[in-house]
């Protein structure tokens, strides 16, 4: 259980501090600026339900981007900006030109919550200044990260910044993007000093790189039933998305005996009912959901003629994600060769899962270990993050914090202080192992 | 099988003549005639797609009334016009002051067809022109009936004239409808020449009336099946709608693990499913049906938290559909136990079923077989029909001919003219049974 006795939404600055802390500042680390931080971040975009709007490239991401800045000054970082408006921070090695990157992103979702991602930034200029503070020089240069539009609220299209960064977006497909208000994305990247040529600048060598670490909130409740403060993250599960569509005849509810139905929707209702049993029998980190449903003609005296769905599939293992995926397209003209009406199935969108290496995840287990003394704990990430794109380009490693209830992208996202500052030591020892050559 | 051999839609002249008619085409009745009729009345509001557009309270409803009352007085019958629009032609009988009464409808659904409601008018005006040309006059007065605003169309509420002609309405519960241009009924019925008083006093004394007989086609295909052009409807399945709600846990797709869910959509579907099964366990003629479902927050990937849906349940019998909503509720509420989430359920309206007398049955049984010399088949009406509202003061019967494919309310409805016809001698057959003293 997560005992910190809040109501959750706005980060309270005596909230945060109630809860233990203490014995955890210590080797530079610092409980009380951490809290601190969460909280002067916590004012940018703060909604009238204590709920975080800080949508990338507006005026509350650029403050809360300076902040950073600020922040990583103070730690002793030499700051700079690239052109996909990623804040990057450096630390020079004592010995060596390889480089070990640490961030994600602090933009929100609308009316999200305070952790999602800020932490993983905070916790990345902690490590710095308890470096500072206690004198130590790693081998390596270490890089603190804040990546742009991670959510990608704005344009709905996300992880912007750590897509420009390992130069895997290609700025093309940005050109035809507009808000809510109609607005090219161009444009807005214009009002923030940023262009289309300039992101594609963004993309840096990465030969020099020997890993990235993210930290970030579970947004599950795995760490909170093993009454964990951080878990190991074995890899972050690909989403695939399929569209799913039956089509039978629309009909009058009441003129259409039952055994002359070819109710769309009840062909849906089996398929999604069927849909649960599925994923155990591929993997244990395997899920799959209906989360979107449209139904025609949706009348209350109408037989469906038509419902289309959205699976989403997600495992960290492609190939029992693939056949998974089969199984449940298998399931969909089953049911629609059992009823005798038409089904059309298709993957609208695939991104491949990504692994943690054995090794990669060894090392965060030893430093969780050494920050926590408990059994390290490993579990899949559900969702995409930063560190996913990064992947393709560099070692990676994410350490998950308890998230409460599992609550994310919602004012009631929480994790407890003292959650936040044992990850900030895990992330630490494990910089530390990393930048040693 | 129907073989009409046309394409639906627009009723064109030469497409019904086309049908074998001319041996039915005796005992006055005219099916040359009707044919006529049925493309005079589908040129009125005539649609794009060769559907029917003549909502109520507008001046194609108006024109298509004016048609009706010329046809009414070509047919001998003494026309006025009620304080709700209703248009009324009487024959005044040989011996007795008690009244048979006989029609439909003449307004349509936006894009509907051209049979529901016009066939009920066009054969109620034939018996009498038939009765005309042979000479004949019943014992009992005979009325013609064109009600009022029977689909509803323009303000969302039906059955307007037989609710007025039958004193069930209320004229204050139409006094805050607005239509689709925020026009108020009371201005509409004022540009009508008609008022909510007026509405009022179209209530008319019951006491001499016998019976009511309405002609309609089946719109389903029970007909089709049995290769009969009219049948014999046993009641009307009075529909009532339930809202069911399954609240569960809103969840992102990707971090929530299959067992550690409370998705209202999965509980959803497994009710959806399970509906199916449950109305053959009442009643041969019972239906239920959930045709409209909105899930929230219906995003790709997110779990669903809300899910509400209607259930349209149907039966001719009180207490069979009764049970049948009673069983659905139960199985909602067993879902939502075993799931471990919440369920709400409500009925949100229910109308009584009207049961067609015994008696009444059989003497339009008797009808059919003169007409049609075939053993007569009984068919409950799933939808709801002016007859249900006279059904609470009078006796009612309701004659069904056959639909092609069971379409409805859309362009492509059609009975055949040998079809329409076929009914018309069936009713014609029936009045003279009704009104015989």
């Amino acid at each position: 259980m997560n005992e910190t006795g809040t109501g959750g939404g706005q980060v309270r600055l005596e909230t945060l501090m109630n809860d233990s802390h203490e014995e955890l500042t210590h080797s530079g680390v610092n409980g009380e600026r951490m809290a601190r931080r969460l909280y002067e971040l916590s004012k940018i975009g703060l909604t009238e339900d204590g709920g975080s709007n800080r949508i990338s490239f507006t005026k509350e991401e650029k403050e809360a981007k300076n902040l950073a800045k600020l922040w990583m000054e103070e730690a002793g970082l030499t700051v700079k900006e690239d052109g996909a408006g990623n804040v990057i921070g450096r630390l020079e090695g004592a010995s060596s030109k390889a480089v070990v990157m640490s961030g994600s992103h602090l933009d929100s979702v609308p009316n999200g919550g305070h952790f999602d991602g800020p932490l993983g930034v905070l916790a990345a200029i902690e490590v710095a200044q308890a470096w500072k503070d206690t004198d130590f020089v790693p081998e390596k240069s270490y890089e603190v990260v804040v990546f742009t539009d991670e959510e990608g609220a704005r344009f709905n299209s996300g992880l912007t910044g750590s897509r420009a960064i390992t130069g895997t977006l290609d700025p093309d497909e940005k050109r035809t993007l507009t808000d809510a208000d109609g607005k090219l994305f161009e444009d807005v990247m214009q009002e923030n000093g940023l262009s289309l040529s300039s992101i594609k600048e963004a993309a840096r060598d990465f030969t020099d790189v020997d890993a990235f670490v993210e930290v970030h909130i579970e947004q599950g409740k795995k760490l909170e039933k093993e009454d964990l403060p951080v878990g190991v993250v074995q890899g972050i599960a690909g989403p695939s998305w399929l569209d799913v569509t039956f089509t039978g005849a629309a009909g009058h509810a009441g003129n259409t005996p039952m055994d002359d139905r070819t109710d769309a929707l009840v062909a849906a209702g089996i398929f999604i009912a069927e849909i649960e049993k599925l994923p155990s029998r591929f993997s244990p980190s395997a899920v799959a959901t209906v989360g979107k449903v449209n139904v025609k003609p949706n009348g209350v005296n109408v037989i469906a003629g038509e419902v289309q769905m959205t699976v989403d599939v997600r495992d960290i293992h492609e190939d029992t994600r693939n056949s998974l995926q089969e199984a449940i397209f298998a399931k969909a003209c089953e049911i629609a060769e059992e009823r005798n009406i038409e089904v059309t199935t298709k993957e609208i969108m695939s991104a491949p899962p990504v692994k943690v290496t054995e090794e990669m995840q060894q090392k965060a287990a030893a430093a969780v270990q050494k920050a926590v003394d408990r059994e390290p704990y490993f579990l899949p990430s559900g969702a995409g993050h930063d560190a996913m794109i990064m992947g393709k380009k560099t070692s990676i490693a994410m350490l998950f914090t308890r998230s409460r209830d599992g609550i994310s992208h919602n004012p009631a996202e929480w994790s407890s202080l003292n959650d936040c500052v044992h990850t900030v030591h895990a992330l630490k020892h494990l910089l530390e192992d990393l930048c040693a050559t």
